[in-house]
């Protein structure tokens, strides 16, 4: 029986990438990728066990953390983080024509966004068009040669497309970090933990105490994300990652016991390896 | 010689209603109203003096912090925040049909969000359709009876469509919390600060350090939000609000003081008043 891992689709994009790469690391033998519309459902797949493993995209260098993942993280507190890996985000611009013909550029907004000054300075009037993800693109512009999209050159590569410049990403440490998670019991083991939690209404200094317990156990906050309560503007969720090491084989307990009388509600995602690919 | 202030266009959205409100909360005579395409783009209007004002949403309830607001701000630190206004945010269905013919809903991919769970109850079936704005979504439905469009009440009775269902949102606590910019020297006088700064590169408790110097100030921290350094994954600005009262007028300075030595680079945007205001 194969085991079922979804992704954000379609097929071909970075996050498919992310998938594979994550489910050969922890083992998962003859995974299944099940390709999902929008970030919530790739999270509820897993959540609510029509798939056994999701893989999310949670914060990328330039665009910062992904709302949306942090959202249905908070949403789904059953899920565990099993772990992450950081991916190279570099974009091509791909045609059936020749870049002094172009006059169209199609791909996923981000993706535009992260490409904004290469096309001001390089092909200043093509008209942008918004695609609903970089495969979609690819699929639009095979066999046009006036029409150029923004995908991975390994993407442009299946569909026959050209490569007329790589990269053209304006930020060249483009990098996203994605999580591979999993229904049940939090793990134990690796170099992050992750964790959120909302604080007794509007106490003043309420948060500085809170990340003063964790710098209290001796933890490096590596990363701290606020999103909106969603019930009053001025209340927040905080995500919160902090550096272990192997060996504090009980630091989530500890967090917990330290956290709990602070916090309104507290959700602990589990310690994960954390690791970096490069991609060809 | 009319002033003009820059916002998020096109006419008759939420923006142009907060730019209007602020404009008269400042007592700017005669202002001009420009519309403007992209946020990074009313931001520089005003950054590069082809604007006297600009007004931006910096945070809503439901979506969070708006991003590219954000950046700007870091990317063009000569502006000050001069005041602030909260707004509720209340979508309708408009159209020139009934509820029971809709088969097309058109709007702001963020307004379709927020209107989600309704949609989904009440009209499963209509194929939900991105317009870049809520004003375009209601010039696009104008005389069908099978379209609806999401939009502000009364961005619907200037064009002369019906009311099918109002409010359609569903977090009934929707609100936006916008900015009026001006370049030139940073008001010192109001109910809130704002800052934005990056910390020496990646050393251990370096925000906890920079948040308790806040809180020794005797100040309380109301919002904190993260964006990446755009260098490095794991390298962040940090956006910071803080409450005062207008008896503080040094604080800006202590502040500066204070966190000077800790900072790579801070940028301090003002004390301003901030306030609320309810829309028929």
């Amino acid at each position: 029986m194969p085991k079922q891992v979804a992704y954000l689709g379609p097929e071909g994009t970075f996050a498919e990438k992310a998938a594979v790469l994550l489910a050969e690391q922890e083992g998962i033998a003859n995974a299944k990728f099940i390709p999902c519309i929008g970030l919530r459902s790739v999270v509820e797949h897993a959540a609510t066990k029509r798939c056994d493993w999701a893989v999310v995209p949670v914060e990328n260098s330039v665009e910062g953390g992904v709302s949306t993942t942090l959202d249905a993280l908070w949403s789904n507190p059953e899920l565990a983080i099993v772990r992450s890996l950081v991916l190279p985000i570099r974009h091509a611009l791909l045609s059936n024509g020749n870049l002094s013909e172009i006059s169209e550029v199609l791909s996923h907004p981000q993706a535009l966004a992260q490409c904004s000054n290469w096309l001001n300075q390089n092909l200043p009037n093509a008209l942008q068009l918004s695609t609903t993800s970089t495969s979609e693109a690819v699929r639009m512009v095979k066999g046009s040669h006036f029409r150029a999209a923004i995908a991975s050159s390994s993407a442009g590569r299946v569909k026959g497309l050209n490569e007329l410049a790589f990269p053209i990403n304006d930020a060249v440490g483009n990098r996203t970090r994605f999580l591979l998670l999993r229904r049940g019991a939090r793990k134990n083991k690796g170099n992050l933990a992750s964790l959120a939690f909302s604080l007794h209404a509007n106490a003043p200094g309420a948060l500085l105490e809170a990340l003063s317990c964790v710098a209290r156990l001796g933890l490096n906050m590596s990363r701290i994300e606020s999103r909106p309560s969603k019930r009053e503007l001025g209340e927040y969720v905080f995500f919160i990652d902090v550096e272990i090491n192997d060996l504090e084989n009980d630091i989530q307990h500890e967090l917990e016991n330290i956290l709990n009388p602070l916090c309104e509600h507290l959700v602990l995602f589990g310690a994960y390896p954390n690791s970096h690919q490069d991609l060809d």
